[in-house]
């Protein structure tokens, strides 16, 4: 059978899910371009490899030529300082959009974040669109490439997913995880969906897997057809013998984000 | 066990989903009455056949003599010029509900389309009992029904159910399918739960498979007790090595309703 | 100034509100189609008189040419036996909007009404695009015109707005009207507004005077610019003086659409 | 493992729920305080008996004393005369929560009902915290607990979930439970749910096994990850051949509460 | 013009509302019953006094005969110990809805308050028929009250108003009442409404004069036909000169419910 | 009387709404420190003028330095290439942000603008704090700042409001105008009920005058207290009658944005 893409441009492909979907993309692509910071290990006949910094417009926008998607895993993981956040996550992704835009890509996956909504408490009982409400200048940062989906959707008819990934780790590693957790598979799961799915126009979701706790709803978003087939039923017992539990009355147990409403501005603890 | 109903009423019963249901309510009625404008073939001591057009006031009014329930399959199944869409599907169906009232048969099934609500969006999220935006006269007319099943509720008691069939077909035909999908024992399933759930009231509600794309919230109908036990995964590989991926620039891939929403007016096209 | 329009066609043009129409839309047009199946007396040069039934296809269609745009009044203003309502407003609607799209009339301003929504609760707080709930044959109809608007924006790209009319009489005649007055002057007011706000697409909304009892939010359709100036606290104390309240316990004063619900079925008392 | 709680009361501890829980929470607590206005039989050593009424508030308060969760089943669990709804249900529940507040207990997981919401109808497709709406005093008394629960959470940090349980019985004993049905063991899930969810806060959830027919909603508490492991459909057969079908006319069948709508006025029935 | 009522019985006639309402529904109704615990002074030849406390069963019932509507202010008028709250608020409205029942009182207007959604932040944009989320013990004796009105109102037929009353003084005393206040006319202008709306059903709503601030949405209950005529702007510039402006950071300022929000419970404060 | 601030910084001072905010927040703060690029003329006593770049972190910071409020009008006011953007409305509000946390500064007012969601319908009827739907580079810019303040409420405590801007000229300058016009006066009101209500906490609202259209819902921010007081009513007649009226087929009719919808890219226009 053909595959549907000839060309995906993978960013931070020498990342933790980078690196994941590097190896899950390959039946939707002939080719990857896998662009990074740092070069990629082992590259395969079907690869190319790219080394360039988000921040470097000219060096974005060509690696995006002849692409036909882009999975836009690339940028800060985390909470940074400004500069960093600007240069990597809101400058990066711009020249990612760009790129699309330029070179006739009409199809972006982007990794967003819990993040762009962590200050929503885990009780209300949010949908995976919900309104943006950050929890971080990197949240912050989420939202940005967010609206700039919306826009390069509605004006210039490419189609994004903005996935909000929640936890995607080997394993849960903590008490928040049992239900934030999405594992490798399943984001490649997820990932391909947005890449499938007939029509994406501009879509926000969430990424995470069959969990038995379930804090946001998936609904809105059925049509992508994700259905994770992992949980985090199989860790729990082990983690919660390693783990004190969760104190109701810390923020970070009340809110999305978990730790990350604990964080103080990064730029008063990280000097640059 | 006794069965529910004494005597059922199927129109359309010799189409293509009308025969599926002439087999598949068996268990749900001691006699079917199977009414169609061609005679059904092979009739069975539990079966009465009739032969009438729906247009026909006085023949459809008797026909629903002595029965106490009525699947309403028949009229048009798609698209056709003004006047055999009113006489079909909008005459034809009030002639059905007036029968329902005179002989005071207390519950209606009545296929509804996913065409009544064609122009909504795919990635819009909507619920099964979305508002009317019909994509054809086709569709006008079954919002048409939906209103008299609602009068017909309000009024004088009947309860009604109008099922929004997606696709309903031996098998999926085309990459649409893969989320419209809905099979025929699937079809029997939810018109049988229809009929056995102990409230039905007026009820607005979708008729698809179990389908990985879910485009609409099934949540509000969650009353009716269908669970659907079909899907189109196993039919995924074949279709699409066989056909093109849809174009998501054109407005049957992004609109819920298919290709109806690029016909024209059907009386610019078929004289009559 | 030039007027917005050059020709505009008013159905039911020798009716109730269609009389004040002819008075009240001159402001609007150079000229006015004035249509009824009776003849409009006292014609003015700026005046056209046309005389044929709504369900002459070939006259409807006729006497849009030239029209760039119809305000659609015509047909059975109340409940009447299935024959006429399918004639006079399924029919002759279809006609309408089919003489629109032959004749590239660009907007239909039609009186829906209040009984496409009869059977909603007045405690309910519905908005004035609630779902249907028709509580006559007669509200079925508007309801199928409404879905027949939602389609010929869709599809043909018409605008048109639906409006539910209350109750438009010279004064409020009875305790319902109190809260349900739509007087003439708010009617012009109203379709005026319907002919020159710069989008009308599909719209449904309410007809009703700045009444201070408000069944029905209009705040989704502010679009509009609809500012009604009119109020019955004038006429209340003449008319609560010479009428008896409400029953709480009858139907009629609990659903928006008043004595209709209390209607039986128009083919049992009217023999045709 | 650590059990997560030290001391766990059980109000109600010797009637139909608080003696499945009795069993089902061992996994949770190093001890349980049995407490009921009758004795529980075949106290363990991890068991403490209390006899007493909650209507006796230095007892009950006395009784939380050194607990770390309280579960409250006990009370009237039924329509009941005003004195005794007003005693064991309304001045009971406070006498717990005070108990709560007074000694520091954290978590409270407290038995409402589906009376709290009986008036609402089967088919309007509510969700499990849908607004107050009860079928009798006993249903009000629930209503009251929930509006308390949400005052000690936000004045005084105390965490509980009001489950309005459904039908908690060995088996499905009428048509109406076949959707209403909550099996023991998924009782002892959702309890359990509630009580290790990391965050609580106040919450309003329904309890029913994974019926095939779905009155409400769970959505909007998926974050406390309850998944009922239960079906009504292996009992259907059986029950549906013993017992007549419901009657679509009688309120009973249309509302959420079942025969509760039914009731009158206990005071006029049950002198005291 | 004949008055809508024969006989209104009005509790905590006595009091601050309850003497304002004595004046303000003399329209409304031949003769007043005006019952409190004190002597209501100088009374008319259209007046009968009541001197009875609430939580006196036989009396509170007896007061209701012959009535044709209640206007129920009396009970506790803030936050008091549990057991004065159970008394006067809990069981004495109990008591004044079986008296109606008792009766054929059909319609009943109650003094809820703000205080039974106390805790709903001011900048949460509720509606004035949020759900419950009290900040006092006699907030929750409003929530009773409000679900208590909802069963009477279904099962028994009674209509009543719970108006969440927010500060009804003479003038604006604090700065919150600047949002806040209901004039005294205004409060009579709504009892009035509620008295006089042909249909009341169970209804729930919000009482404060048209200040500049609305912290609140009137639109559900539209219906009702309030209108209010006063407004805080005129006392605003005095106001504010003598009275230091809010604090954000207080709770106090944020939550509808104001200071009461930061009141402890009742019985740390106020031995008995 | 004591005015509520001591200092406010208006940033963009010399510019359109700048200007008149300068006169008009005369009443709420005893100095007003006017920054801009350029110099503001004619500084009075109560008055200070500071002249830097927003895109300078160190002097925007430090302009910031003794106020307890901000009026932020700076940055670019339309579409710009990404770089002017990005330096300041994105970098340059972040420095504004940044102040506030380092200064203390508690409160800060937003121009937002209608381009943060001018891709919404007009028909659509949203609400004024609807989610981001931006048309522009600079609507992203917009979008942006509206999640920061809402990370900058949630994280640091620092109120704001995003006031998105719809037209504020002197007066309407085209049709669209006629519904999205904010007189100076207006935009005056809205700022100073911004800075003085009693809570902030992170708002986003819209800016209108009193326009008889209304194509966004305020109800959700009526705590606000801002009661508009002019309308375009006055300028229509001269408007229409010198401008063609709109043309409903173009997507600058039928979106929020107007004719910034069909602005191409930015950078493709403006070489730098």
């Amino acid at each position: 059978m053909t595959k549907p893409y000839k060309k995906i441009l993978i960013t931070g492909a020498a990342g933790r899910l980078g690196s994941e979907l590097r190896r899950g993309l390959v039946p939707l692509a002939d080719h990857l371009v896998l662009a990074d910071r740092l070069p990629c290990p082992d590259l395969q006949p079907h690869e190319t490899g790219l080394i360039f910094d988000l921040a470097d417009e000219a060096a974005t926008i060509a690696a995006t030529e002849g692409c036909d998607a882009i999975v836009h895993m690339g940028g800060a993981p985390l909470e940074r300082p400004w500069n960093e956040v600007l240069d990597s996550n809101i400058r990066g992704s711009y020249h990612i959009y760009e790129g699309a835009r330029k070179h006739g890509v009409k199809r972006v996956i982007y990794a967003s974040s819990v993040h762009a909504i962590g200050y929503h408490g885990i009780t209300d009982g949010i949908a995976c669109d919900a309104p943006p409400r950050p929890d971080s200048l990197y949240g912050v940062s989420k939202c940005f490439v967010e609206s700039l989906s919306s826009l390069y959707w509605d004006k210039f008819g490419i189609e994004s997913a903005c996935i909000r990934i929640f936890s995607s780790f080997p394993e849960p590693a903590d008490r928040r995880m049992l239900w934030s957790w999405l594992s490798f598979e399943d984001c490649i799961r997820l990932v391909s969906a947005c890449l499938t799915t007939p029509q994406l126009g501009h879509t926000i979701t969430a990424g995470m897997s069959d969990n038995r706790v379930k804090p946001v709803d998936m609904t809105p978003t059925g049509y992508l057809g994700y259905q994770p087939q992992d949980s985090t039923e199989p860790f729990r017992a082990a983690l919660e013998a390693r783990t004190d539990p969760a104190d109701p009355g810390d923020p970070a147990t009340h809110r999305i984000g978990g730790w990350f409403v604990n964080l103080g501005h990064p730029d008063d603890e990280a000097p640059e």
